[in-house]
C-alpha cells in the first residue's frame, strides 16, 4: 500500500534537472523590474512557475526545472503540487473553508474542533494536547510569549485576580500591569522579526538593525565540533560553560528586575547556521528552566514536521517532558503552539486576534499527515539523511580545505564552506547546475529538501554538488 | 449590467432570519464542550455552517440563520459564499497557488507583479504606489513600524550605512544598533496584540496586563460630541487639546531620548468604542507628524475596505497627502500596508519573513474589487449606511434614556448604550431574534455588514433592534 503510493508519487515526478537559461533568466529578470516598481527586490532569486512544478522540482518562468534542496526555506512539505493536496482543492466539501474565513475565536466552523485532532493533534509532542493556531511563525511566538508572561505572572501572584493598579498600570504600558518579564534566548537563535519576537533573535545584524528592542538576557549557544560522537569530552565542556551562563544570567536578570518568564530555544539553530547541541545540553537546560520557575518554549519552526526523521526533533532528546510550549509554523502549513495545560491563558480575549489562524491550512495539513503516513515519509527521511549525511562526509573528506563540519538529523543537514565567499559562489553554481541550495549563519550550506526527496534524489543533488565542488578546489 | 448581478447575489440569499434553537443551542455547546479540551473557549460564541451560510445571512449548527451584523469582527467583504468567490476556487488555472504556498520575498510566482496590480495597487490610497503584503493584521502593523524606524535613523544618520557600532549593539539588543525610538499612539487605539503592535493598543486592559512594554507616548484622542456637525465648536476645542498633548508629548520624549519615528492612528477607533474625529483633526496632526519629522501612520486595518462608503476611511479627510503608511488586513483577506517610496526599507531581508502574505488571497481580493466595481457596491453602502444612521437618529429620539452618540461614516456605525450591562443584554436579545451585532468601547455596539447590506437589510436589522430596544426602555 505504502509502496504504491509513494510510486504515484515518484512517477508524478520528473526524472532530473532541465536547464534552459542563466539564473535568473531574461523573464525573471523582466519580472524582478516590474515588481521592483512595487516592492524592494533585493532578496528576490527568481519567480517561478508553480503550475509546472512537481514534487522535488521547482520550475521558473524561464523554464528551467531545478532539484530544489531548499524548498521555499523549508516551507514546502511534501513537494509541489503533490496529488493529494490537489484533491482536497477540488473536493467541493472543502470550498466553503477556502472561500470564508471565518473569526476563529469566536465562530469557528462545525468541523474545526474534529480537524483539529485529525491534524495537529494527530501529531501533538509528547505531555501536550492543547494547541492554539495563528497565522505565522512570528506570531506563533509573540503568543506563546504572551502565554508563559501570563503564566509567569500568575504564579508570582499566586491567583488570578489582576489588581485594580495593574489594569491601570498596562493600559498605559507601565509595571506593575506591564511588568519588566523578560524571555532568555541564544546568540545565533532565530525566532522571528516582530518585535517581541526580534528581541529573541540572533542571528544576522540586518535583521535587528534599527529596531528598538527590550532588555533581556542573551546565552551563548554551544559551539560543538563534528561529528560530535567524535568530540564529546571537549563538546560537554562547551555545553557546560553555556548551561552555567544560562544560570548566571537568570539570576542577574531576576536581581535587575526583569525575571526570566519563559526560556525559548530552536532543538537545532537553523538561520543562524544549523548549529546543534546534544540532548544532554536540553535536559539540563529544561532542568535549569524548571529549578527557576521559567517557562521552557521550544521554537520548532523550522525543525518540525519531520524533516529530521522524527516529528519533532527534539524527540530526538528522549525526554519524557521535553518542553512546556512548542511552536511550529512552515512545513506545518499554519503557524501556531502546542502547550501544556497551566499554560493556557485563564481568560478570554487574552491570546486572541480576528482570524487566529486559518481552517483551510488545516485542511491541507492533515492531508500533508495522512500522506507522511501512508507513505512512510518519516523513515524515508531517515533513509535519504544517512545518505546524505555519509555523502557529506566523503565530500568533506576530499576537500578538506573547502568543507568542514558536516552535521545533520534526518535530511535536516548542513556543511561549513571555507568563507562566505566560497559558499555563494557554490550555491550559484549549484543553481546554474540545475540545484537549489540555502545559506545559513557565515558560511553554512543548509540543506532543506521536502520530505519526499528520496534517495536517488539524494545521489542526484551528491553528484552534482562534487561537481561544483571540484570547480572550487 | 451592474443591476443584472446585483440581483444574482439577492437570489442567492435568504429573505430574513429564521431562528430554531437559543444560540448557542445544543450542537454549539456540545462542540464548545469538545473544544474546550484543546482551547480556551471563554470567547466562542457558536459555531457555525458556513457551507449554509449566504450573503448577509450566518447560519450555525443549530441551523439558526442569522442577519450578521458584524461578520467576523469585521472581516467578510462581500458576505458568506459569494459565488464570484466559488468561481476563483474552481478555476484549475488558480489551483496552483492553493497548493504551493511560495516564499513570495525570494521566489514569487511570475504572476505576482500583475496580481498586486490587478487588487492592492488597484485601490491604492493617494500617492502610494508601493505595497508590501503579510499574513495578517499584527504583522502589517509590525512591519510598518519597523519601516517607519528604518526610515527614521537613516534619516538621522544621514546616509545609510550603519557603524560598526550599530551592527554589532544591534545583535544584544542594545543601542545604538536598536535605538530608543517610539512610535505615538492614542488612548482608545487598537493595533493589534504582537509587543510591538500592543505597545501601541489602548482599548482594554485584558489585551495588555501581564505583557511587558516600551515606555511610548499615549495621547488623548478626541472626546466628541455627536453628531459632530452639531457640536463644531466644542468637538473644535477638544481636538485641539488632543493635538495640543501630542505636540508636547513628541517634544518630551524627544528630550527623554526616546525620539517619535511615527504616529499611529485609526481614522475611526473602533475596538475602543468607534470613535470618530473631524478631518480638520487629522490634517492638523498630520502636518504636526511632518513638522516633527514622524511618519504619519494610517491604520486601516478595520475601516478600510470600503464600509466607510469610500475605499478608505482616510479619503473622508479630503487631503492629498494623507499618509506616509496605510495598513490593512480584514476585509482585505490579505494584512499588508502601502508606503511611499522614502519608506521602503533600503536594503533586503530589513521587511521579510518566510510567506511574507499570501497569494491565494490575492487571487480571492483581486475578485472582490470587481465585485465591489461591478456592483457598485460603495454606492451601495453608502445609501445603506444613510438610511442606517437615519434609523439610528430616529430610534434615539424614541429611546433618549437608553441610547446616545449615534454616529457613522457609511455602514460603519455605532450607537452608545446607558450601560455596558444593558448594552451586552440587547446583544444578545437582537442574537435571539436572529440580528448578529458586535460590541465595542465601553457601552457601544457597532455596526459592520458586509458591503452587499443593502437597504432592505437594513430596515430588516431597524425592525429587530427596535423589538428589542422597547424590551429594555
Amino acid at each position: 500500500m505504502s509502496k504504491a503510493a509513494a510510486k504515484t508519487q515518484v512517477e508524478f515526478e520528473y526524472d532530473g534537472p532541465s536547464m534552459k537559461t542563466e539564473v535568473p533568466g531574461p523573464r525573471s529578470k523582466e519580472l524582478t523590474k516590474q515588481l521592483g516598481e512595487i516592492q524592494n527586490v533585493g532578496a528576490i532569486n527568481f519567480f517561478c512557475n508553480y503550475e509546472e512544478s512537481r514534487g522535488n522540482y521547482l520550475v521558473d518562468v524561464d523554464g528551467n526545472r531545478m532539484l530544489d534542496v531548499y524548498t521555499q526555506i523549508s516551507s514546502i512539505p511534501i513537494g509541489y503540487n503533490h496529488p493529494s493536496l490537489i484533491k482536497v482543492m477540488s473536493n467541493p466539501n472543502n470550498m466553503s473553508a477556502f472561500v470564508n474565513r471565518p473569526a476563529l475565536g469566536i465562530m469557528p466552523p462545525e468541523n474545526f474542533p474534529e480537524k483539529l485532532a485529525e491534524s495537529l493533534l494527530s501529531v501533538a509532542p509528547s505531555g501536550m494536547s492543547r494547541v492554539q493556531t495563528m497565522a505565522c511563525g512570528s506570531c506563533s511566538n509573540e503568543n506563546a510569549y504572551k502565554a508563559m508572561f501570563i503564566w509567569y505572572r500568575n504564579k508570582e501572584r499566586g491567583h488570578n485576580n489582576p489588581s485594580d493598579e495593574d489594569m491601570s498600570s498596562c493600559m498605559i504600558n507601565q509595571s506593575p500591569g506591564c511588568p519588566d518579564f523578560s524571555i532568555l534566548s541564544f546568540m545565533g537563535g532565530f525566532h522571528g522579526r516582530t518585535m517581541g519576537c526580534l528581541a529573541t533573535t540572533h542571528s544576522k545584524a540586518i535583521h535587528k538593525l534599527d529596531v528598538p528592542s527590550f532588555d533581556w538576557p542573551i546565552a551563548p549557544f554551544p559551539k560543538l565540533k563534528y561529528p560530535l560522537e567524535e568530540f564529546t569530552r571537549e563538546n560537554a565542556q562547551e555545553e557546560a560553560r553555556c548551561l552555567e551562563e544560562v544560570e548566571d544570567l537568570i539570576v542577574q536578570w531576576r536581581q535587575k528586575g526583569r525575571p526570566v518568564a519563559g526560556i525559548v530555544i530552536e532543538p537545532i539553530q537553523a538561520e543562524g547556521g544549523d548549529n546543534h547541541a546534544t540532548p544532554d545540553f536540553f535536559k539540563k537546560l529544561r532542568n535549569i528552566a524548571r529549578k527557576h520557575g521559567s517557562a521552557f518554549h521550544v521554537d520548532e519552526v523550522q525543525t518540525g514536521g519531520g524533516a529530521t526523521g522524527k516529528f519533532w526533533a527534539h524527540e530526538h532528546w528522549g525526554m519524557d517532558d521535553p518542553a512546556d510550549i512548542v511552536s511550529f509554523s512552515k512545513k506545518m502549513l499554519t503557524g501556531g503552539y502546542y502547550h501544556k495545560d497551566e499554560l493556557q491563558a485563564d481568560k478570554a480575549y487574552r491570546i486572541f486576534n480576528t482570524w487566529m489562524g486559518d481552517p483551510s491550512k488545516n485542511l491541507f495539513l492533515a492531508e500533508v499527515l495522512n500522506v507522511i503516513r501512508r507513505e512512510n515519509l518519516l523513515e524515508e527521511v531517515t533513509r535519504s539523511g544517512k545518505t546524505l549525511l555519509q555523502g557529506l562526509y566523503q565530500l568533506q573528506d576530499q576537500y578538506p580545505n573547502l568543507l568542514s563540519s558536516a552535521r545533520g538529523q534526518g535530511t535536516f543537514c548542513a556543511i561549513d564552506i571555507r568563507d562566505d565567499a566560497t559558499r555563494n559562489s557554490i550555491l550559484l553554481k549549484a543553481r546554474d547546475k540545475g540545484v537549489l541550495l540555502g545559506g545559513c549563519g557565515d558560511r553554512s550550506i543548509r540543506f532543506r529538501p521536502a520530505l519526499v526527496f528520496k534517495e536517488y534524489h539524494v545521489h542526484m543533488f551528491l553528484n552534482v554538488f562534487s561537481d561544483v565542488l571540484a570547480e572550487h578546489n
